[in-house]
């Protein structure tokens, strides 16, 4: 049974709070939050504290916060030498204070507070100094995922900035879909299948064989009527962008 | 019972025989293909014709053809004055020659040969030059799918170009998410569930308060570190374009 506290009270902590509760080789023994009524929702009361002075042993600590307080809040903990881990998908390991040994505890998805979350099929991406450290957090992480990978610290840089390409613009794309319909008076919902089976295809396809379209072609046709239909400066270029990106990469991989 | 015709013997017009082969309102009754055996796995043989000449008469004929093949195989049909359709994203409805009452009969979606697909839930978009044959296309659609949308050759154009963002483009970049990753020895893999998400999202979410990343929050520390960490100057060049227009259009809907 490996112990773990938590420290944080935002959405990455209170949706870890909830998986770790659910399996078995985990014990939460604390959940720190300067706010004890955050987390009055999904932990007992009395394991909520909110003074680094009353901090029990633990075999794990993990500190959920925003990026710009892991340096802080992992300086300010009464103890060394014990396994202090963040949740980030940017931060370096070093980010964390070097008095204690430092580990990352990295769920890849995006979180939203009012949506339940099957954790098992969450990536969990796992970080640590020393293997000892690395076989706890990996423990942990597949206590409440089928899915665990090791990754180092220049790896999940890599995988933030591909997360960014593939989830971020990518629903900015679906966004510029939105409006193209919406400026001519179709239903964006039309589209909604196409996006769906879009996703789906790269489970058993990779991305440059799943590849379709007139870019692809080369069906210049198509893309200078598409250019001339276009109106929007933005859409435009970022059409001409990514026609010519997929023309010039389509036999690189 | 509507009496339908395919002429036709690509991917497109093969979902469709087997769709409406299924349906009860609809009766094929012939399919034209210059190479017979292209469809006997789909069709009973003594329905397959390979000569304009044995046509015989239906309330609708559907073309589905090439872009480019449009235009003259309608011309060479041997009447005049009946429901011509074709199946077009692109193609305007006067691509088809004007010596027939003219249709479109558009199912948006990528058809791959070998995936069964679902058509109940595929929309198709039809078009007429006159009431009564709109609802024959509308029946016909409806046979096969509950989803059928009433689209101009207009909105139809807005459709395709909404398309090739929300489809061609949007798995560009998960092609370039899959460079990034393996660029790092980081397997793509960790970033699937990530991008099911992203498409599953939008089902309940407009595009714009689905958006999340460093660019939304105009958080120019992690962007600039991306930039820094990108070496490829195309994935920069796209990741500047896209990251300036999230921020530019973050509030335009």
């Amino acid at each position: 049974m490996i112990q773990i506290t938590i420290i944080g009270s935002g959405n990455v902590a209170q949706h870890l709070i909830k998986a770790f509760k659910k399996s078995e080789a985990v014990e939460i023994v604390q959940v720190f939050s300067r706010k004890k009524e955050n987390l009055s929702a999904v932990i007992e009361f009395d394991k909520i504290i909110d003074d680094f002075a009353d901090l029990k042993e633990s075999d794990l600590y993990i500190i959920a916060v925003t990026d710009n307080a892991i340096a802080e809040v992992s300086a300010q903990l009464p103890f060394n030498n014990q396994l202090v881990a963040h949740t980030s998908g940017t931060a370096s390991i070093e980010t964390l204070d070097d008095k204690n040994r430092r580990g990352v505890f990295y769920p890849l998805q995006t979180f939203s507070k009012n949506k339940e979350i099957d954790f098992s099929v969450i990536p969990i991406c796992v970080e640590a100094e020393n293997t000892f450290d690395f076989r706890v957090l990996e423990t942990a992480a597949k206590s409440i995922s089928n899915s665990v990978f090791a990754i180092n610290s220049e790896q999940r840089k890599a995988l933030h900035v591909a997360a960014v390409f593939v989830n971020n613009f990518t629903n900015h794309l679906y966004q510029i879909g939105q409006e193209i319909c919406e400026d001519h008076q179709v239903p964006f919902d039309i589209l909604k299948p196409l996006i769906e089976e879009t996703a789906d295809k790269i489970k058993t396809l990779d991305p440059v064989d799943a590849q379709t379209g007139p870019a692809k072609r080369h069906d210049s046709i198509t893309t200078d009527a598409h250019l001339a239909f276009i109106q929007n400066e933005n859409q435009k270029n970022i059409y001409k962008i990514l026609t010519q990106s997929i023309q010039d990469n389509g036999k690189k991989l």
